[in-house]
């Protein structure tokens, strides 16, 4: 049997938000390769070999993958969210790119996943409802000036945001920095919005001025969301409804 | 029974990219309201009335939706892809802003779905696996300047880029003239895949060296994907491979 390698995006967490085509490819498994807490998330049985590993060896994990895609192996390499958003997809490329050349003909498929994102948003109304843009905050493989220098772009075109790994034990000034710089040039009621644990039984979702928040209102479990500055809240008991209209004034 | 509002996505079309979470609101609703063709994907079954309206109304599909819940109705809202990117959740909200004190009160969630653009980027590799940003082109709600100007921001932030109802029969002039902004400041071979009926049995995918486009590669069927200045292109035997990496030279 020839092998192949699906990458899929198992969602923020909650089972109900696997798509059907990824839990096939799930299901059709030999290997199940990933970082140790979504590898956890597969049910193990018999047959399916797990193959857990750290954060930040994306690219020997990846390696190893297409190692196995070429003896024959079904192997699913398994992100959480979307594969395709700062996550492992582009990883796997990487290493086919620089990597044997006999791995480009390999059998690669991708398969979409709820981004961490998109479940934040919809947990508290649409605050992504229009143009938007999706800024991962990690400093790790980029400098942090291209960081600065699109937040501030990204403010003057008056998107909506979205900020992927804010803040970590090791990075815990990043999310500080990019506050303050977000705190200088956006008018001081803006709404942010920490999602925390989204989907899981103990999700929060925090709805904060940008004048008012602290840095430590975000960690590694937590997707932070800015509106845009037409961005409105609808005030009602219990948590508020938070949205960005699909129109701006002509 | 109180009624519940429940705007959901469901995925770019196939029903393989429906989540369960989606999937049992769609088995538990009384009354199904959205556009033609997404309301059409829905099987029907006794007890279940199904209100398919046209294109443009989005405001009086989600006040009549937002009465029938009042009315103590099981009502779901179907959008194609995710409800909350450029889609009838923000349409809903902004209905309850401005409408009836007592909507406010009312039982609504929003359950997220597969977008176009993940999809798209699924299908051709990873061109969203850095940061990036999501841009309406229909200048319906909008001013062109706004559009005009959201692009050269994204540009100058090197964004990989996502472009969504590029142009219609309605608006047969509005991708060209983004096109024509984009040729005049992006490098020449910058990447743009066009991704046709994305999931569905007739999908396509073209991948065109941006000063080759044609603005009449895009109509409404198709989602605009383009690269940023870092977006690599695999060749192998078939379709390329395309991912932007995750990494920009420190």
């Amino acid at each position: 049997m020839s092998g192949r390698l699906t990458i899929v995006g198992i969602g923020p967490g909650d089972d109900a938000l696997v798509t059907p085509e990824v839990q096939a490819a799930l299901d059709q498994a030999t290997d199940i390769v990933g970082y140790l807490p979504y590898v956890a998330r597969v049910k193990p049985r018999p047959g399916l070999a797990l193959h857990s590993s750290d954060n930040r060896v994306e690219i020997n994990r990846s390696r190893h993958a297409l190692e196995m895609t070429s003896q024959g192996r079904q192997v699913v390499i398994v992100s959480s969210g979307d594969p395709g958003v700062f996550a492992m997809a582009a990883a796997v490329l990487e290493a086919v790119d620089y990597g044997d050349p006999a791995w480009r003909d390999l059998d690669i498929r991708i398969l979409p996943g709820i981004t961490a994102m998109l479940a934040a948003a919809a947990a508290c109304g649409a605050p992504l409802g229009h143009d938007f843009c999706a800024i991962n905050l990690s400093d790790n493989m980029k400098p942090w000036s291209v960081i600065d220098k699109r937040l501030r772009l990204a403010a003057e075109a008056d998107f909506a945001m979205a900020f992927y790994n804010p803040r970590s034990k090791s990075r815990p000034d990043g999310f500080g920095k990019a506050l303050k710089t977000l705190q200088e040039i956006c008018d001081k009621d803006r709404p942010m919005i920490f999602a925390r644990n989204i989907s899981l039984s103990d999700q929060t979702i925090q709805i904060v001025p940008i004048n008012e928040v602290q840095e430590d209102m975000a960690d590694m479990r937590t997707v932070v969301l800015l509106g845009s500055s037409q961005t409105r809240i609808i005030h009602r008991d219990g948590t508020p409804l938070i949205y960005t209209p699909r129109s701006v004034e002509k």
